[in-house]
């Protein structure tokens, strides 16, 4: 698609171009400029009509709305601003350079200026920060009519009109009625009668993942956001509010990798960029990973009266890796869906231990016999090596599931307890158990 | 809150209780519900009003819902199944055992049945299982008062009324419309004029996270959904598109610390199923492992000549296992966020490398100057081991970003390659470098 637009701008076929692009969702026709060689996105950018201009620039990629940006004329910067809702316009300009920033911000009415500057002022990664400033607002006195036509008075440049938020003099929020509500009305019912006084909130400066998740709670197709007396100053769309909670999976997956989360996708993150998010965790693994080289070496002896421990070594560490890891991400995900509480603890444990003892078990068992038939090692080799993952395994789960759980419960992010921590820990734990069980049982 | 709400059941102060559940949201209400007694349930699910109850019987676990069925009566369980949204009734009825499910479809009438069992056979995971088929159809000829009309008389029942489908006489989809477009046309024009037809839809069979991807893509608030004669059957909405792509992460993260996924809750799954999910990676896993124990057998030589070589393999593993986790558990993300395709390999190689030869060479230098200052083996054997370290990391990065892609060009799901996979085989890789290494180096 891209190449044939490109073909199209070339031969100056230019209204052929713009009748192809005009044709397509803005959100794809986003994409479609992100594909196109620099030059000639503003050449294609100019062509389409003013409002899907501004529509299509909001579903842009950052760096592609700053190269159009360099390109705008001041009059068709302002033009694409005016035209850009709040949030988008706030999303955008976070993550400009400083200069144009400041170029943007000349180039806005005062009021508009002063209202993108208030939504910046909030917390990173709070509801402020993510939220529209405007929604319908009505007045409880009004009737179903008289709301209706404020709808249409100024709902054209609202994001969404379905949820309509009822306020009094001090913009306190009051109730809340949703455009069902309304058409399912009479005409001249009071608003008083019908909103909804049980309203959910979030203050701006409440976690957006809190926000996010609350919205889906409670299925709502926004959240109304309030400051700290309580008056309404705008509301999170659900389309933010998806977008929030796929960042949020995002990042934490990537915690869980032991990677420092960042905002930007993959391919548009540079070598240098990249390095930095991941050395410092390896670096860390590798000096706590010395426990291990430390342990080994002081059981040198034991280790040289037998050397055919040494071959099972990997086999314990990774069986032990991968059990700590599938109990600790269990519990990491199930703490940021809110399915456990740390009241929970003793449950969690008491089955985390049920599950090791089976598995454990299962996996002995699988590993005693394959270390007499294939590896046709001694009977007494293969007892140490199938008692030790038995319980490696159960060590694992328990580490497993209580670090994250004790990291949330003292305040720091569970996600970081996730399989390269635990495996570290768990690694040196399954040393020290396997040269014990082996001085036992060998008499080394 | 749970235990006042008891308390008052139990004092018999059945008003009281009613009128606070009354006030609660449905949805925080059927939380409430699920932490009550079992006994208790029935009793105050009695209390509320009719169409709250259902609203809330619809948030409830599966689990709970069950046990309420079992207590209703003939005409209870008609009245709940009869305010019911059709996908709500439908996600109960999947959870639900035979007997129950056949007790449901006894109690509701011939064309719901129908309805029901028709999405009930739409594979599972596809837009058609979590569709719901009550949307509002308009016709093309209509003017909006017309529309505002069909909207007021058949709105009631329909769980989202702000996207209105435009279907032709064969039921195929020719537009869409808003109501934020009718409140905004004026009265007398007729709905062609003003609908989109540049229309976005699934079909029955697409899958569900594409259906919610899409719908978020667009910023939908629904998604229509199409037969294969593209006639317009159902409607995904936004709520349970956000709920798709939260279970679809939870999925995502379960696969990729090698558990099977599920649908239920830690806390709601039993510990013989828990033992099912997990038990089985860990004996693949470990049986991969063995080949690590092969190499290092048939390098026993080596490592007796120098047995300080033995104290290295733990830390040498474990960032191999690190390194090849960030790179594989990056690139799944970005696969199924769709960021990038299978085009990219070159450029994801290319850049991997580079992270690799930066990471790779701090680590490098961070052990070397560690192993000659702290563990104060000779240089020689810190040479080998940070040498090794370096050629592990890169190795590790290019099986960790290139095993992804290739299962997903080959149909698998690129989940599976994530971390435990990937350590099994740097492990291998990462052993049989060091031991040449070492031969290489030390003469050995």
């Amino acid at each position: 698609m891209a190449e044939s637009i490109e073909m199209l701008l070339e031969e100056k076929k230019y209204s052929e171009a713009a009748a192809r692009v005009k044709e397509m969702n803005p959100a794809d026709a986003a994409v479609l400029l992100g594909e196109l060689e620099a030059t000639k996105v503003p050449i294609l950018f100019r062509l389409l009509p003013k409002e899907m201009a501004s529509e299509v620039f909001a579903y842009m990629e950052s760096e592609a709305q700053e190269t159009l940006i360099q390109a705008f004329s001041d009059r068709e910067l302002g033009e694409v601003m005016e035209q850009l809702y709040l949030d988008d316009a706030v999303d955008m300009i976070e993550e400009m350079p400083a200069n144009v920033v400041k170029r943007i911000l000349r180039h806005v009415d005062a009021d508009t200026r002063t209202m993108i500057n208030q939504v910046l002022n909030y917390p990173e990664d709070s509801a402020g920060s993510i939220m529209t400033i405007e929604y319908v607002d009505l007045k409880a006195g009004m009737t179903v009519e008289q709301a209706f036509e404020r709808i249409r008075a100024t709902g054209v440049e609202k994001e969404t009109i379905y949820t309509c938020y009822v306020t009094d003099s001090q913009r306190k929020l009051e109730g809340i009625v949703t455009v069902k509500d309304l058409l399912l009305a009479p005409k001249d019912e009071i608003i008083r009668n019908i909103m909804e006084t049980n309203i959910k909130f979030v203050y701006t400066y409440t976690d957006q993942e809190e926000t996010a998740s609350m919205l889906s709670h409670y299925d709502f197709l926004a959240m109304p956001v309030v400051d700290a007396e309580e008056r309404l100053v705008g509301i999170v769309t659900v389309d933010d509010a998806i977008d929030v909670l796929q960042e949020e999976a995002t990042e934490d997956i990537e915690k869980m990798a032991a990677i420092s989360p960042s905002d930007k996708p993959y391919m548009k993150t540079g070598v240098f960029a990249t390095w930095k998010k991941r050395v410092p965790w390896l670096l860390i693994l590798m000096v706590s990973a010395t426990f291990t080289s430390a342990i080994i070496g002081s059981y040198e002896s034991a280790l040289a009266a037998s050397v055919v421990l040494t071959n099972f070594i990997p086999m314990l560490m990774d069986t032990g890796g991968n059990s700590g890891s599938q109990s600790s991400i269990t519990i990491i995900r199930s703490l940021s869906l809110g399915e456990i509480r740390f009241a929970d603890v003793p449950r969690i444990l008491l089955k985390e231990c049920a599950v090791a003892l089976l598995c454990g078990g299962t996996l002995a068992v699988g590993a005693f016999i394959k270390l007499m038939l294939i590896d046709r090692v001694t009977i007494p080799v293969a007892l140490v090596v199938s008692v030790t993952l038995a319980v490696v395994v159960l060590v694992a789960n328990i580490v497993g599931a209580t670090l994250p759980m004790l990291a949330k419960r003292l305040g720091f992010d569970p996600t970081v307890m996730a399989s390269p921590f635990i495996t570290t820990i768990v690694d040196a734990v399954a040393l020290m158990l396997y040269f014990n069980i082996a001085k036992l049982l060998l008499g080394i």
